[in-house]
Parts: C-alpha cells; sequence; structure tokens
C-alpha cells in the first residue's frame, strides 16, 4: 500500500461522519416523504422508522446510513461543500428503500430492523404502492434541481437502479436452480449491491461538478465496496447474531438463499461440500422444509463452514475492500476526504449489523 | 365552437394515426425490453402480447395505443419531425405499463387485454419486479438523450408518474370506504389518468424545443382528455361488453370501485340512489359478495342508471372533451395537428373498448 492508502483511522471518527450523513439528509428526506398522498405519507414513515404501527411517533433504527455518508464525502471528493450531496444522498436512500420494501413483500421477509416489514403491516398493496412512490420521488428530487449536473446524476441514478433490479431478479431466480456458480453469485451481488454503492459514491461529486472520469473511478471504488459489504452481509446472513442484525437466525438458510458462503462451499469439492449438496438438493424438493428446526439449519450452517465457504467468503470480503481502495489512489482528493472514505470502507467489513 | 376548433373529421383516419404510434414507437419499445436481464424480458414480452404464457410468439392486443399517437402529434404541434417524439412515446408506454403490471396485481385482477395477467401467470414477484424495470427503464430511455431537453421531459414524466401513484392510492383508499364525493372521484381519476395522458401530449412538444407555457397548455388538453377518457372507461367498467372490453361483467361492480357512475348515483338523491346506497353498504359488510350472481350485479347497475349515475357520467365525458378541446385553441400548431389532436378527442369519447 502507498502512504496515500492508509487512513490514519484514529483520526476518523466513525460515528459522528455517519450520524452527519444522517442530520444533514433526514430533514430532507422527511420533506420528500410528506409530499406523499396518505395514507401513503404514513406507510414511508413506519418504514423509516419514525412511527410505529399505531401511528405513534418512535425513534427507530433507520438503519447504519452509510449511503448518505458517502454522498456527502463524495460531494467533498470534488472539491465542493458537503451539502451539494444532500439532494444525491436523499435519492439514493429514497431507492435502496423502493428496492426494501419491494424486496421484502417479494422474499416474504417478516422482519427488518426489528421490526414487522411494511406488507406484513399494511399490506402488499401499500408496499407496492409505496415503493413506487419511493422511487418516483428520488428522481423528483435531482431533476428539480434543474442542471445539466442533476440531469448527470440522476442517469447515473437510474442505471443503478436498473442494475438493483437486475440484481434482485437474479437473486430470485438463483432460489429456484440447484446450482449457481460463485461468478453468477458476484455478478447478482455486483447488480443488488455494488451499483447503488457506486452510485451513492459518485453522486455528490456529478452534482459537484465532477467530470465522467472521476465519477467512474469514484464508482469503482463504491462498486467493490458494494462488494464488500455485501460479503460480510452475506456471512450476517447465516452467523449474524440476531440481536444485532435484527433478522432470524440462519436468515439466509431458511430462505433458501444461494448467498455466497453456500456456492462458495457448494465449489469447494471434498466430503463437507458434497454432503452440504446432497443435503440441499435434498430441501430442495422437500415438503417439511417450513417445519425444519435450529438443528437442521445448524447442521448445514457447520456443512458451510467445514467446506470452506465462511473462510472465502470472509477473504473476498477482504479481496474487495483492497480493490476499493486502490481504486480511490486514481482520484485527486483532499486528503481529509480519502482518510473518510479510507475508515467507511475499513468500518464495512468489521461491522456485526 | 370556432372554426379552428371544429375538425373535419372524415380528412383524419384514426386507425391510420394510431398505427402510425404504434409502427414508429413498438421497435424502440422492444428494443427497451430486449435490455432487461431474463426472465424479465420474457415477462415483459408476454405482457406487451408479443409472446403468449409458453414463449411461443403471439400477436396479442397491445392496447388502443391512444398514448404513442398524442406523443407524435406532440412533437409536431411544436413543429418538430413526429420522429421527435418517438423516446417520449415510449418512455410514457413504460411508465403506462409499469402501472398496468403493478395496479393489476393490488387489485386482483386477473384478466387484461383478453389474458391473464402478469402475476397470474408468473407470480407476484415477477409482476412487481417487470414493473419496476419498466419504470426505470421510461427514466433510462430519455435520460441517454443526453440534452437539457430530455432532462424536461424526464421532470414531466416523473410529476406524472407521481400522481399515477397517487391516483392509485386513492383509487385503493375508496374501496375501504363507503361515500366518495364525486369531486374526490374526479380528482382521483384526473391523477389516475389525467396526468399520464397529459405528459403523453406534452412530451413530444418538449423534446422538439417547445417552452413550458406551450407544453403546459398542451398538458391542459391531455388532462382533460384523460378524464373523458376515464369517465368512457368507468361507463365501459359497468356496461361494457365484455367480448369487446376484454373485462369480466360488471367489472368494476365486481370490485367495489367507487367510480364516476356510482358517486354520481349516490350523490344523485331519490329512491333508485337511496337504495344503491342501502346495497353497496350491505354489500361492503357482506361475507357472500364473491358468490354473487350475474342478477345481483344487473340489479345494481339498474339502479345506478335509474338514479342517473350513467347518464351523468355520459355528460362528463363531454363535458371534458369540449374543456379539451377549448385548451387546444390557445396552442399555436400546424392546421393537420390541430385536427388529429380534435379527432382523437372525438374517438376516446365514443369508443366501446
Amino acid at each position: 500500500m502507498t502512504p496515500a492508502n492508509t487512513a490514519d483511522d484514529t483520526t476518523v471518527d466513525i460515528a459522528a461522519l455517519l450520524e452527519r450523513g444522517r442530520t444533514l439528509s433526514t430533514p430532507v428526506l422527511k420533506a420528500a416523504v410528506d409530499r406523499l398522498a396518505p395514507p401513503m405519507d404514513t406507510v414511508a414513515a413506519y418504514h423509516f422508522g419514525w412511527i410505529d404501527a399505531q401511528g405513534r411517533p418512535a425513534d427507530g433504527d433507520g438503519g447504519k446510513a452509510v449511503r448518505p455518508a458517502l454522498a456527502l464525502l463524495s460531494a467533498e471528493a470534488a472539491g465542493a461543500a458537503p451539502e451539494v450531496g444532500v439532494p444525491g444522498a436523499v435519492a439514493v436512500e429514497l431507492v435502496h428503500n423502493f428496492s426494501l420494501l419491494h424486496d421484502d413483500l417479494m422474499d416474504g421477509d417478516e422482519q427488518r430492523r426489528h421490526r414487522d416489514t411494511v406488507w406484513k403491516v399494511h399490506g402488499p398493496a401499500q408496499a407496492i404502492l409505496v415503493g413506487d412512490a419511493l422511487f418516483a420521488l428520488a428522481n423528483e428530487l435531482l431533476l428539480e434541481i434543474g442542471t445539466v449536473e442533476a440531469g448527470r446524476a440522476t442517469r447515473r441514478l437510474t442505471t443503478a437502479t436498473r442494475k438493483l433490479i437486475d440484481g434482485q431478479a437474479q437473486d430470485i431466480s438463483f432460489e429456484h436452480r440447484e446450482r449457481v456458480t460463485v461468478e453468477e453469485c458476484l455478478e447478482m451481488e455486483g447488480n443488488k449491491t455494488g451499483a447503488l454503492l457506486a452510485c451513492a459514491v459518485s453522486i455528490g461529486a456529478v452534482l459537484g461538478g465532477a467530470d465522467d472520469r472521476t465519477a467512474d473511478t469514484l464508482e469503482a471504488y463504491g462498486y467493490h465496496l458494494g462488494l464488500a459489504f455485501q460479503a460480510v452481509d452475506d456471512l450476517l446472513g447465516i452467523w449474524g447474531d440476531p440481536d444485532a442484525t435484527g433478522k432470524q437466525t440462519w436468515s439466509d438458510l431458511r430462505q433458501r438463499k444461494k448467498s455466497l458462503p453456500v456456492v462458495a462451499a457448494l465449489a469447494a469439492g471434498g466430503p463437507a461440500s458434497e454432503r452440504l449438496g446432497e443435503l440441499l438438493s435434498a430441501d430442495a424438493k422437500s415438503n417439511d422444509f417450513a417445519s425444519f428446526s435450529e438443528k437442521e439449519f445448524a447442521t448445514r450452517a457447520a456443512l458451510i463452514e467445514e467446506a470452506g465457504g465462511r473462510d472465502w467468503t470472509a477473504q473476498e470480503a477482504r479481496r474487495q475492500h483492497a480493490v476499493a481502495i486502490e481504486a480511490l489512489d486514481r482520484v485527486d482528493m483532499p486528503q481529509h476526504v480519502r482518510a473518510q472514505l479510507t475508515a467507511l470502507a475499513d468500518f464495512v467489513v468489521v461491522r456485526k449489523r
């Protein structure tokens, strides 16, 4: 690593960086949601954790807010004030939450951020409708800026959204297939997670006047950061602490997700890999899957680990992290911004939720 | 009416006008759909009627294609070639079909254009996903043009889409309410149908360089044309010929839609209006509604007619048609374009499907 690559992480307060993203973007996000016609405004407020299912004010967990923090740093990377990135931060958050609303419904996920999901509380129609509305709002917020830069930012966001949708389509199709290659899985995760994180890292810079080459290189950092993020998510989806993640134990195994640890274990060969393959093949045809106990999922998780799927995924997270940091090297930016982007990448890889 | 308002309809071949819209926009629409990752491309092709449920080529009914015809005339109204309106025509069709895919799922509609709906054939997840993808594609197609005009066109399309979603939210909420005023119903229909038709009539002009005042006036024509269109749709939704509409008999009554004929009949007062109110109140609480026979819906339809709801709605269609034609008067445009827009408005009011 060159010195420019090495953030002195003790000088970067990650909590403060995430908090700044939240503080600057949340009022704009709330004002955007207030534009929605009833009852969509209420349903969206529930989804964001601002009210509870009975409509009482709540101080819910709005997520880690990595994307808003990145969008503000993105503006600063182009030499603009962090505030220039705010509409971008909010637009990316709106698209992210549009996808959560729709994905939770498609995947049948009943819990997110320690609370019942929107389709569970307000019904499938509201989950579809409010998702659609947040997607439209994202474009509206950017396009009403009215500048050429805003048009370019919207185009990048649209491209990312299309990839996000492609990724969800691939993810769903994988659940019905017996075998998925590691390459297919990485492509899916790049679409589903990498593309929008990439956009978060370029959108502030584009709004701040950065050229396409700079924006593309920032996107390379964001894309690989997204892949590192998703590799960690895949580990947490199997071995995460439910109290920290807000999801069920063995969450991804319950949904038969072909996530990285699973496909890497299946590709590894050897006795544990073969036994895992036999079990998962039988599971796919089983009528009893819905009544599986903790023990049955624990067996599958142990085989994944024994076949090397857990270690491979942890290593993949570090590999993608390194590629992300390398991309940062190719962009001129203020030194403190580089240090913060580096520290955020470090945080993403070590997080527990 | 001034002479400028009076189209000599015998000189306008409506079928040829709709066919031109289809011929110029369908190849671009197909190329756009081809960009979707599998299986979304196939699901979308089924939705548009290009293939059947088994994936075999089909020559399905792609709808009336009023919107593409309008978008091309819109470009011509601004003095541009009809081809300039093509990306706008396709973007509006994509948004229209995004809303059909999602609305059919939310409303539980099993048939559209004489065929099973997408959620019925390919499942709810594909209906959500492909709807999302068409919405994103619409923005992508416009924004990749890369001009200031394209940015303005995308902004108008986004505004229309937000209204479309508001309208669907209102429509759903009406089904759970005992009474809806005529004003509320008209507002809902303006959002759900007027806004996107308005956008179809401005988007070609905006792409052709029209100023905002011209675009707004063209939108006024389109908005009221949309309200006329919807009033006719509401009549067809109760009294339409299933062979022509591709819907079930008494389709809107089966779904307890608070459409214009219903709300107008309930607002009218008198014995038939009161009897209708009693029946619909009882229906809302009834557990037997799902097993209602043709006769029970026929009784309700007769009461709506007796209370004047059918006549009022037919008159409302003519009223909105007149306001639409008036708006045309306020825009300078080639005489043959004015004649064609006038003839299209006439067609919308007399159509049987």
